[in-house]
């Protein structure tokens, strides 16, 4: 029995959210997460699940604009292994793509190329949808990571840096004009 | 007569083309262009024409992940400003927001306030959404448009860095496993 990829079903939360505090706090900011089962079960688009009539995927939205990988572990199905991406968008080239705004592989199952499985799905899914590109971040001090995505063919995008504005700073932004 | 900011209609193309050539001339990447008018067509979710007899937004999609807002002259009405935008995801905050994609005012509309104009209105939308995150990336060159996005309220994100995956790099990752 192989390790499965496949799209997350709402019966997969539990797993997902487990997953979703590991890394967290491998990236030392535990107490950052916000998520519930709840919040991630109305922002996921999800697949059918096993038992549902229907057999249709939630529909991405502006308010559920998530999509969700999971791989299981070839020993018990258990879910070992989650990307969670949104779709972005190119200008220049006007074609969508696909971001990848977390991956993990539980601590105990590295070293069997997992991460990697997960990886050339994403970009299996851009191909498909004749995407322009697969993109992600990753912590500056996160070497190990950056190695691993390099062997893969993922450039750093060393030019460029984000920006962000959110919390109090959202709120002031929108209301900068009134 | 007041600067207007509307979602983009089809028939704003033509002027957004025009306007994602200047800014990537701007960025030294003219050369990098693909975007055509009937491919913005294709990708964009757009707000119905004035002339239409149906009053429904297109809805976004993995293959139509963007929305465009363009801003207008008070002398003439004509689009001098884009803001090309997509939903993103927070998975701490298991939350939706906007990763702003490109903003550009038109060099000769300049020092008008359009650009912070623009951004209020994005920030509104992620507002108004409930959402966590209003994001976008600038080039590290760029110090002019940094300390104008810092003065409103948005932090670098230094300790991240971007990767990419595209072009033949993006064929090989899909192949790699097969």
């Amino acid at each position: 029995m192989a390790a499965t990829v496949r799209h997350a079903q709402r019966e997969d939360v539990p797993a997902i959210l487990s997953l979703i505090r590991e890394l967290a706090d491998y990236e030392h900011a535990l107490s950052s997460v916000e998520a519930t089962e709840a919040k991630l079960l109305s922002t996921i688009a999800f697949a059918p699940s096993s038992s549902s009539s229907t057999d249709a995927s939630e529909l991405t939205s502006p308010t559920k604009p998530a999509r969700c990988l999971v791989l299981t572990s070839p020993d018990d199905g258990a879910v070992v292994g989650i990307a969670l991406y949104f779709y972005n968008y190119s200008t220049w080239r006007a074609r969508p793509g696909i971001y990848l705004e977390d991956l993990y592989v539980k601590q105990s199952e590295r070293k069997k190329g997992y991460g990697k499985r997960l990886l050339v799905e994403l970009a299996k899914e851009v191909v498909a949808m004749q995407g322009g590109r697969l993109e992600w971040a990753v912590l500056k001090w996160n070497e190990p990571s950056i190695k691993f995505y390099e062997s893969i063919g993922a450039q750093m995008m060393n030019e460029w840096v984000g920006m962000r504005v959110d919390g109090d700073g959202l709120t002031k932004l929108a209301g900068l004009l009134d």
